[in-house]
């Protein structure tokens, strides 16, 4: 029945980028990305899905210092902006929000702008006739792939995203159709972290996965006891068990 | 430098999957998905990356035949529409349009709605003071998580994307705050195509990736001769050499 599964090497390797991807902020190391991981790293970003094949997206490498230092203060300004309303709604984190180091953009050596041309492929797109932001959604499974690819060479991936998208842009010299998806900063790192840092610094744990999964309708049919029992004793690969997930 | 990369094997999988991944909609065979298999795949994308691991998604599936019936004369009509827009605009692919089959709700024995809860992690969400729409494309990510999973246990996955969303949301009793993301059929496949079935079909072909890569702005500073060289040189893996795409 399932002669198109990989073998285990393989498949294993699909979820090991998947359980040892980190959102990458601390551990940045200088060194320069080759070319050949790079290109390896956006041509499995352009093999991502998208709505009618309209492969909305664009890459823009940000290597120079003068704008990745104009995109920081961005950043920083944001930054403190959702520091204070931590503290003024009175979030019982909003001591720790400031303390949380939350980009690299420095650090890293190159910054990864992935952008979504609104109209790319004319004003009817195949299988976006009812939601138009289907774009901005293919634009993120690009994102996705590219985060994983990332974490298999090695690389380290964090996505910095309370930038003022409008001053972003301009500081991009983006057209009004071009918009900043996702902002990265990509490097090799020290290490990828064995669990995520905003779950071991307290900030906001895993939910348990049975709690997610409905059958037929929100408030759903029962799920089949060998499925919730499937869900629960599925093996999360060993370098995942730090996190102590089953 | 690099030790946090995989070996070849393992990293192959990764490009394994995310080459050979299809948007699957007319290979689908009837077998059930094994609740093991499954377990494995909402897994995976319960571990995609989340804004301030807000963890958005839940995942409704929906095998009710009543249910996916309801949901295909949604697309029916939706499709209809769509078909009638592309001719009324006079596209040159309007004649095609209504031959390609852009569905497999009643073929796949199992139908997944990706949703996102808009109202998760509270009124203020680490990450998501800038831009609202970061659960939505966290949620996307999840989705790709589980579509390059899917594709390693040899399992196809379909995006139905054209569905009103307000009346997919009334069929699965959605609460108001849980948005209905992706729309996905579920199912092993006779076979992944070789490559997309928009491009064999002549509807939209690949982008060549070296017009899509800026540097440091958008009309930006040269691309490195070696960078250029690399994104024009990359080996795409065997088993997608029959797009043509080097």
């Amino acid at each position: 029945m399932n002669t198109n599964a990989f073998e285990d090497d393989q498949r294993q390797g699909l979820y090991r980028a998947i359980y040892e991807r980190r959102d990458v902020r601390s551990q940045f190391l200088p060194d320069p990305v080759p070319e050949a991981v790079l290109a390896r790293l956006l041509h499995a970003a352009h093999h991502a899905p998208s709505v009618g094949f309209m492969q909305p997206w664009d890459f823009i490498l940000i290597d120079d210092l003068a704008i990745r230092t104009q995109v920081k203060a961005l950043f920083d300004e944001a930054n403190l902006s959702a520091a204070q309303r931590f503290a003024k709604e009175g979030d019982p984190r909003a001591r720790l929000y400031p303390q949380l180091k939350l980009e690299g953009i420095l650090d890293a050596p190159l910054n990864l702008c992935i952008t979504c041309d609104r109209r790319r492929g004319g004003p009817t797109v195949l299988g976006r006739t009812a939601i138009l932001e289907m774009d901005l959604f293919s634009a993120c499974l690009a994102v996705q792939n590219l985060w994983l690819a990332a974490r298999a060479e090695g690389v380290g991936i964090g996505w910095v995203s309370i930038l003022d998208n409008q001053r972003l842009a301009d500081l991009l010299s983006l057209p009004e159709h071009i918009y900043p998806l996702a902002y990265l900063c990509v490097g090799y790192v020290s290490e990828f972290l064995p669990q995520p840092e905003l779950a071991s610094r307290g900030w906001q744990q895993r939910l348990p996965l049975t709690q997610l999964v409905h059958r037929n309708h929100w408030q759903g049919d029962a799920l089949s006891p060998t499925l919730n029992q499937a869900l629960q004793t599925t093996q999360i690969p060993n370098y995942c068990r730090q996190e102590g997930i089953k």
